[in-house]
Parts: structure tokens; C-alpha cells; sequence
């Protein structure tokens, strides 16, 4: 919904046809992910910064998992084909339905650019509230070979959108080149993109000549100001590694913005939804994917891998802890090495140090969960709770079989094996008699020694 | 103290009052690590590199933690407080009474540079001891805006350090910049500092304005050329970062120079103090803190996390593996994947290969852990050790739960729990027996599997 | 073998006897490895590709594991020793017999230069091919300085290589610099070589006359481009890193132009035979070593080790997951976090989750292993296999004393010691009764609590 302080309406058509054969991949293009989400995920969001009213998204033939994504994410959206490839211009006018109705500001953004950002798409619109009919993203390349130049006339309007191989030498020269995204005035949206010919080489359509168009019928063409960093085009495996690095710079710089430490951000990997608090330290090596929070004074030491997942405050995670989804740890919990938590609440205190297993239970409250503990919460078909109460011990290498209870305050003997609930209070041992043959390893050594070396002397 | 080679008597100043606020921290700024170590602690380890005789810190009101940090890395500091923030040379002033005793060189640093080496303070002081009165160290910027700029006579004097906002045009265009740091003429310290006015906007004492009056006076000034990577000031957790990655880079160089390999520099964080032999190989993703020593020809693989332990001469650590303070692997020595050590001692050619705790423990040359074996040091309130001794076997998924001997030679079957004693040479099994049900199984699933799609198909 | 595109005979000497002082290592410089094989390797894998006929590997006197490592990768290679150090011309005359027999180009190579590639390699035959008696391999230098600069006459023929110190002002301009690589017509390259002098400070024979020598008896002389980045000389450990570190980019680059995901390249480490196939996504933080495989889908997660291994297609694996030699991951199988795999076919579509060691062992297709299962595979002595039958289960913290062999579709009880074959079908189960000890751990934690404060208070 527009805000208040921005009363006109606009839509945002979003061209997701690309075929994307430079991938090389089963999954269209648009739905690979950076930081943990869909390209097209990306753009839906910003728009949703950017507070747009309406989106339309045009899809290739037969792309009903492209459809299902856009509408998974904005239930709202409408979704067009485009039947046949023929250009840009085409791609917009399959929404042509969509462009129909009345509005004041129309976005042409792409699917397989997604890092455009909330203010650029806003600066797009105050383009058009200014007067200007086309407005078209622009940035400065350091290398602008195989970019359109934007050719400005002498009173600074945009003349032209000139592809590099009908550029003049001094055309050439010019670093200011289209990022590609455009907005046009809702008014003459559709009336200028069914002026655009196929006049070219191609037959294609082209929605860069709606600029030209413009301007041949007096209508304003602006120029707006980007970052090279958010014009980026996906196409390929490796551009898709390069969105994933700036992806990940912003979502870096953001989170020590907000006052917390990322000893080496270059080595850790946040998703675009992470919350992390204040004077939180993330040690070098870690990553963490979508549904995160980390609460204030969290330390998430170094070789942790963590999703959906709550992280309480001031508690200590890894190094090597795994979080897996529902994992709940309360304040000054510890989880520590080789420790995986899966659909857990980790009680205020409690420790779970080493080598453990906890999955579908309840621990509470400053219980201590010894080295190399197990819930064997799976019988082959479904899964059952293990209920740990507040202040238990559990001695090390236990097995504990759900559904089971241990209470509060109960012991559990190291390496017992607990099938049935514990007392609060009480000694559970569940393990075999300890018997002892005095001799036995050394005659076993000799004999074992021996035919080693007659193996090895064959 | 200073070296034999240099009888001039110093002392350094460093200013640590500041607020930090744009770190948005409990933790007072200076207090913030860079490779382990708090920031104040670096400009103290370089200045006892530099072999400057006294130290003065000035910390904040109520900034006890500061003043405890610097007492506890060098106990004769002074610690003075500044109890209003009126500039540089008001911070440089609160410790007056130091600056009064005789001396002959005075440096003033700063806590939030962490990065000055100490070449470059041995730099400044001899500029002092070349007749400078006032000594400034200097840098090349890449890009030198918002810095102030240093401008010399034809002479090659320095004339003034002109802040930004007050330089000309071509003042502007000049690249060598003010890092902050300087030196003065003991005899003449106090009188200088003393000359600084606030007659400027903010009404504040700058430190910068001694060069002015030196040279109203006189007095000699220089510039002392230093790197743009050691003046690097920390003011929020971005630049605190970049701090990081410069303190690393020296920590990595270091290494290899050293005749270490370290086959992905970048991904290998390692503390100010470690110590690496030659011939030592650490892969990718390694993370080395405080207090480790790792001897000549030991390999660390890939994702381990050593802190304040030592790894004897061509001892295998890793990959996945942790080892904490107190662990001290013998030469030739095995620690493997998913295995934590703590407290403990692994005798020469021992292997603790995989998925195992030890902690608290001594564990014989030779000794042979099997996986999953768990030494179950802790009740709840104190720690046991558990003896293992030389070419004992230990069988897997193991528990020996301490105070534990296990003698030479000893072999302990997989799956024991070990809670007495075990002779030298004997056997020790301590398990259930095995029981089996035919067809039970068979039956079982048949019943979790009809259950299961009754529950799908409801 | 030459191909049957290229006629041409040719041999290639490989000067491999540098002594690499400043590697400050007990291994020969030329044995260092980049990702994962030598630097040797990699020049005698690089003429493999280019199709190179015979090798003669020069070494340097007593270094039979140089010898050693070329005979093994290139059995038919001929190994020449430099009894002495006498300059790179000297060096290659070392391989005299073979450059005797007849064949059309000679190309000479330095095994410390591990990254030229084959291209380059074809293309300074195909400069011979053309009519040129001497072709090297040059590069613009972004910082020429230290290089020998390649001097060309008015007509762009090659005159002279000219040492840095030599070099006149104007020809230190120069950017275009010696990669040292360097091609000789095979009919020639004898008498030029022998016409080398040693009239020079170091009284050394260098290479790189036999420019002015070809030049002074009017032969041709070419340039051939490359890139810096293959040019990289290897005589100390940075330059080793970053030899590393551009290895590291082509193969990465490789991998993603193939078709497979990496979601932050720079964190994941190949080796140079690595084979990946289209869809494999491969998450931050991956290391894989020499002999891996991954088929088409599959996903490995953050923080995993793998080495000679295979992963199925669609098979999941990690995070924290260790792929050791010999494990053979099913299609759709999956091996979860803190688990470790050697030795071990893991069946279509079964699940190590979780804390799991299985070695020397079958795993049978839609098998299910519990958190915490340990094939104990060691007696100290020898290993001996599990077998694991199809549709099986093992329950949690169990372990699997081999030679075991669990029937298809039985069921073992968690926290079992199995030492007896399972039927298939059946129920086993090998542990502990439980007792309980009402009130137990309340008494307990009464007297330790007191004990500790008691302590405490001392």
C-alpha cells in the first residue's frame, strides 16, 4: 500500500520470462537464491520497501513454479505469460491487462536483477511525480564496454538508451550506461510501449525505445542515479556468486551498524531476514540462514551453522554448534562443540557442552546435559518429546528414549540408556556390570601382534 | 626499559577516554578486540616492543574496566582520569603529573590506533633525537578526504596539520595525511601542550596545534612517514573490522615467512600470540587463539579451533577438530574429526581419531581411543581426571567416567562405562548383553507403517 | 602424444632443481602443493593437456623424491640432475642427451612457475611452427618493476630480454615482461644454447640470451602473451598462497560455468581433479580434496571435508559432515551433521544423520542410522566390515562391533552393543537395565553443593 506520505498509486510489472540457459540448470534462472532467497524474492521485497501498490509478474510458457513463488510471496500479484520471446517491450505488454488499469506510476523492474534497491525504485517514482514521463535507472560503470550509454542532450535530458555496438567512438566514452530497470508515467505507459517497433536486427521490441519515443512526442526523460552494485544482472553461475557477495556486504554492514561484531564478515553468511542484536559477536567462519535472532550479548563462536532458529540473550553457541529449525535457547544457555539442536527450547543456564543430539525436547532451566547425550526421538516413522526438567543432570553418552521425562533435579548415570521417566530427584542407571579379565589384552596383543607380521611378512 | 642501544628516557601517553559511542557497545571501545586482543592491549604489547620506559593512559570517569585492562597488561602504568572530554590536548593534559618528571622523548598515542608498529614510534623518537621538538607521523592517503593534511615549508618543515573544512584548494590536494600520533621534546612537552588555546568552534584543546606554536618558537618539527594500514582509527564495528583484517594480514605474513603454510591465508584467523614452526601446514578455515604453539612439521586440517593448547612436532590435528585450553598433543600424536580436547595430555603417537571428548585426562603414548569414547569428568559441581595409559585400547562409544584408571596396555571393550579401575594389560567389558525378538521388526513395521498412513490419510 | 591436428615432435624440459632456500622448508620447493597436487605436478599435468610428447624433468643433486614425484606422475619422463648451480641455460643443457635426439620444438619450462597454462604452452609451439627460432612467453606487468623486460625492434621482433638493473629509463617503461617460459626451435636449440656465455657478474649461464644470439644470426624471435596470473614464480610461502589463490579462481570459475552453485566461492576449496556435476549446489565453507566426485543435484552443505570420495545425485551432505576415502554416497542418500564416512557405501536413499561414524561397512538402501552409531571397526590390530542390510534401523548411540552383519529391515534397540549378526526382520537389543534410586540426586546435590561451598569458602 502507497504510504501517507506518498498518495500517487503505482504498479510494478516484473519481467521473470528469462530462459536462463547460461545457468546451466533445471531451476529457472529467477528462482535461484542469494542470501537464502529467490532472485525474484528479492525484487518482490524491495518493491515492498518501496511501498508499491500493485505487481504484475510476467513468466515464460509452462513456469508454474516461477508463478508459484511470485504468489507464495505476494499472494496479491498477478501473474501474465509471455507466449513468444520477442524483447523487453513485448515481455511488459504481456501484462498489458495489468497496464490497463488506472495508475499513476508504472516500475518495469527484472526479475534477474535483484539487488535494486527500495530507494532507487523511489527516486524512479519522484522522477515521474517531478514531471518526467520516462525515468531510467543509470550508474557510473568503472567498465562500461557492453552497457547501453545513456546519451543526455546538452540541457542534461536523456536523449537516447545506445547499445555498445551502435555506439560512436565518442558514445563509447561515456561511463553513464542503463541499468535496465525504468519507470513510466501510468498515464502513457501503455500508449508509448505499443509505439515501440521491431525495426532491428532482432525483430525484437524494445522498451529501451520508449525513451526516444518520448521524446519525439516532447515528454520529459530523466536520468536517475544508481550504484553499480545494485544494477547488477544475473546470467550465469558466477554473477550469481558475484550478487551473493554484495548481497551479503549490505546484510554485513548492516548488522555491525547495529552494533554488533563480526570479527571477519567476509566468512560469515547471513540470510536477508537475520535479526541480530546489539553487542552480539559472530566469530569468523558461520553461517546463518533464514529465520534467525540473535538477542543482545549472543556470542556465536566460530564454525557454527545455524536456521531458524532464537538465540537468547547473552547465551554462548559453538564453535561446530549446528541449530537447526525450532531451536529455542534461553539467556546464558551454552550450547557448545559437535552439539546439534533441532525443535528444542534450551532452558535459561542450561548447558548442552559436547558431542550431543537434542531434538524434539524441553530442557530446562540450568539443567547440564553431559558429553555425547542422545534423544533417540525417532522410531523409523514418527517422532516423540523428551522432557528434561529444570536443574537435571545428564550424565555422558546417554541415550534417552522418547517419550520419556526426566525431572527436575534427577541424575542420570553416564552412559545409561533411559527408556522409562526419572523421578525429579532421583538416580537413574541404565547400564551393564562392569567385569574385568585380567590378562586377556596383553595375550591379545601378542596374538594379534603375530599375525599382523605374519600378514605382513607374506 | 630502554635497549642498550638507545639511552634516551620516554614515556608514552595514550589517550583511551573515548566514548565509542558510534560502536554502539556496553564495552567501552578500547576494550574491543582485534585479533584477540583488547585494542589498548595493542598499542601497550607495541610500545613494549618499542622499549619505551614509562606509560601514562588516560582513561574516561568511571571507567574502571579501562583502568583495570591496563593495569593488568602493564602493571606500572599510570592511569589518569579525564573528567570532562575538551579535546586532545586536554586528554594529553589529565596526565600532567607524569608529563612533569624529567624525561627526555614524550609519544602520545592513541588506544583507538591500534595498529601503529612499533618501527614507526622508534621512528618518532628519533626524529626527537635529531633535534625535532615536535615529531608527526605521517601517511600517504589513498584518498585523503576528511583527514587532516600536512603541510610543510620549502624547507621540508612542518608547518601546520590543516583539517579539512580549513584547507585551501591545494591544500586539499595534498595526500600526506595526519595519523593522529606524535612525539615531543620531553623538556619541552608541557609547555607546549600548555601554549594550546580552544579558540576555535568546537572550544576545544587540539593536540594539532603544538606544531604551530613549535614553529611560532622555533622549535624543530618533522614528519615521520608511516603506513596508511597502521593509522587506521576504530570508531565503529566496520572500521573495527578492517582493523581485524590488517592485524591479520601482518599475523599471516608473519607465518609464511616464518616457513609456514597456510594454503588459504585469508580463511586462517590467527591470535597476536601464536607461535608456528616450520613446516607446519594448516589448511583452509582454521581458527587459532590465544596461547597456542604449534610445533615444527604438525598439520592443522581443515575447520579447527585451537585456543591456549600446544601441538607437539608433526602431530595431525583436525579436520573438525577442537582443542581447548590446557590440551597438549605429543609429538606425532592423531586428534581427528569431531573431538574435543581439554586438559589433557596426548602422549606421542597417540590417536583420539574421532567423534570423542577428553578432558581432564592424561592419555599414554601409543594409546589408541576409539570413537565416540567419552571421558565423563564432571558430577554437576567438581572434575575428575581420568588416566589412560600407554598403548591402552579403548574401545569405541566408550564412557570412563572419572576419577578413572585405565592401566598400560589395558583394552576396554566398545560400549563399556567404565567406573572401576582397569589393571595393566587386562580386559574390561561393562555392557548389556545382547537379546534378540525374530520377526520383531517385521511386525513392527508393518504397525508404524499402517499407523502412519492412517495419520496421512485422516 | 602429439595430436593428430599437430605433427609437430616435441619436448619439453622442466627445471625443477631450484633449491628454494626462502620456502624455509625441509621439503624441495617443487614438492609444495597447490590445491592438492605439486607444483610439479601441475607443470607436467598442464603438458599433458598441451600434448607434449617427451619430458625431461632437470633436478637438482640428491633430490630422488623430485625424481620420485616425476617418474610417478609421468613414468616416462627423463630425469637429468644440475650437479651444479650455474644459471638456467647451464640447467638446461643438464638435459643434453635428450635435447640431442631430433624432434621440432623445445619448450622449457620451471617447475617453481606451476601456473602456465596449456593454451600458452600450444601457443609458443605454434609461434615455432611460424617461423620463429625463439618464441617466450611475456606479460604486461601491473608493476613492472623487477622484471626482465622483453625489448622488441621497430618491426615488433623480440631483441633482447633486459634485467631490471640493466634496463635503461626509458625501457623500465616497459610493461611487457619475461615470464621465463620459453620455446626453441628443435633444430636449433642445441647450438643455441651451447652458444650461451657466462661473461656476466654472477659468471652465470642464463636462458634468456639466446634472444640476442638468435637475433645476432638473424633467426626470428617472438613474444607470445599470457596472463600475469600464470606467470606466478613460487619462491616463498605468500607467493605459494597466492599461487593458491589463482589456482583456487580457475577451478572455482570451472566449476560454476559447469553448472554447479557455489554460493561463496572464495570459501570453497577444490582440488584440481575434481569433478562436479550441473545443479550441485555447494555451500559456504566446503573443502574438497583430491578424487571427488559429485553427481548432478546434489548439495553439500557448509563446513564439510571431503576427499576421494562420491556423492550420488541428489544425496545431501553435511553441514559438518567428513567424506574420507572410500565413501560411496547413494542417490538421495543423505549424511548429516558430525558424521564421518571412510570405507562405506551408503545405500540409494538412507540417512546418516547425525554423530555417526561409519567405516569399512555397507549401508543398504533406506537404511536409517541413529545419532550417535559407531561401526567399531579397529581391534588395534586390523578393521573388519558391517554390513547393514536394507531398510534397517539403528537406533540412537548404538554401536556395531565388527564383523557384524545386520539383516535387511531389523531393528536395532538404541544404545546397543551389538556384537552377534542380527537376523533380518529382526529386534536386537544389548544394554542396561534401569534402576532407579528415589530421592538420590537430591541427597547428591545437598552434600556437593555443601562440599563446593565448603571449598569455596577456604
Amino acid at each position: 500500500m502507497p504510504s501517507s506520505k506518498d498518495r500517487r498509486s503505482a504498479l510494478a510489472v516484473i519481467l521473470a520470462a528469462g530462459e536462463g540457459t547460461r545457468m546451466k540448470s533445471q531451476l529457472p534462472k529467477v528462482l535461484h537464491k542469494i542470501a537464502g532467497r529467490s532472485m525474484l524474492g528479492h525484487v518482490l521485497a524491495s518493491l515492498s520497501a518501496a511501498e508499491t501498490a500493485g505487481v504484475a509478474v510476467v513468466v515464460g510458457p509452462g513456469r508454474e513454479d516461477v508463478q508459484a513463488e511470485a504468489l507464495r510471496l505476494r499472494p496479491d500479484a498477478r501473474v501474465f505469460v509471455q507466449e513468444e520471446r520477442r524483447g523487453t517491450a513485448h515481455a511488459t505488454l504481456a501484462a498489458r491487462e495489468a497496464l490497463a488499469a488506472g495508475f499513476d506510476d508504472l516500475l518495469i523492474l527484472f526479475a534477474d536483477t535483484p539487488l535494486v534497491t527500495p530507494a532507487s525504485m523511489s527516486a524512479l517514482r519522484a522522477a515521474l511525480k517531478d514531471g518526467a514521463a520516462v525515468a531510467v535507472l543509470g550508474f557510473e560503470a568503472a567498465n562500461p564496454f557492453g552497457y547501453g550509454r545513456l546519451i543526455k542532450d546538452a540541457a542534461g535530458d536523456l536523449t537516447a538508451v545506445r547499445e555498445e555496438k551502435d555506439a560512436t567512438e565518442s558514445e563509447r566514452a561515456i561511463t553513464l550506461c542503463n541499468a535496465g530497470v525504468m519507470a513510466l508515467d501510468g498515464r502513457r505507459a501503455l500508449e508509448l510501449l505499443e509505439a515501440v517497433g521491431c525495426a532491428n536486427a532482432k525483430g525484437e521490441y524494445y522498451l529501451t525505445d520508449v525513451v526516444e519515443i518520448a521524446r519525439a512526442r516532447g515528454l520529459g526523460r530523466r536520468v536517475v542515479l544508481g550504484q553499480e552494485s545494485e544494477v547488477l544482472g544475473v546470467n550465469d553461475r558466477i554473477q550469481l556468486a558475484e550478487a551473493e557477495r554484495i548481497a551479503q556486504d549490505r546484510l554485513r554492514r548492516a548488522a555491525m551498524a547495529g552494533g554488533a561484531t563480526l570479527v571477519a564478515p567476509e566468512t560469515v553468511f547471513l540470510s536477508a531476514d537475520a535479526r541480530i542484536g546489539q553487542d552480539v559477536v559472530i566469530e569468523p567462519h558461520v553461517v546463518i540462514g533464514a529465520g534467525v535472532e540473535i538477542a543482545n550479548g549472543a556470542v556465536v563462536h566460530a564454525f557454527s551453522h545455524i536456521e531458524k532458529a532464537r538465540i537468547g540473550e547473552g547465551a554462548h553457541v559453538g564453535p561446530f554448534a549446528r541449530l537447526r529449525p525450532g531451536a529455542d535457547l534461553g539467556a546464558k544457555s551454552k550450547v557448545g562443540n559437535f552439539v546439534e539442536i533441532k525443535a528444542a527450547a534450551i532452558g535459561a543456564g542450561a548447558k548442552v557442552s559436547h558431542l550431543t543430539y537434542i531434538g524434539d525436547a524441553d530442557v530446562g532451566a540450568e539443567a547440564n546435559i553431559g558429553a555425547g547425550t542422545i534423544t533417540c526421538n525417532y522410531d523409523g516413522y514418527f517422532k516423540y518429546r523428551t522432557q528434561i526438567g529444570e536443574g537435571a543432570f545428564i550424565g555422558s553418552n546417554s541415550s534417552l528414549v522418547a517419550p520419556v521425562n526426566i525431572g527436575a533435579g534427577a541424575y542420570v548415570g553416564s552412559g545409561s540408556v533411559v527408556t522409562k521417566d526419572v523421578a525429579a530427584g532421583a538416580l537413574a542407571v541404565a547400564r551393564g556390570r562392569q567385569i574385568e579379565k585380567a590378562g586377556w589384552a596383553d595375550a591379545f596383543n601378542r596374538t594379534q601382534a603375530e599375525k599382523k607380521s605374519g600378514k605382513n611378512s607374506q
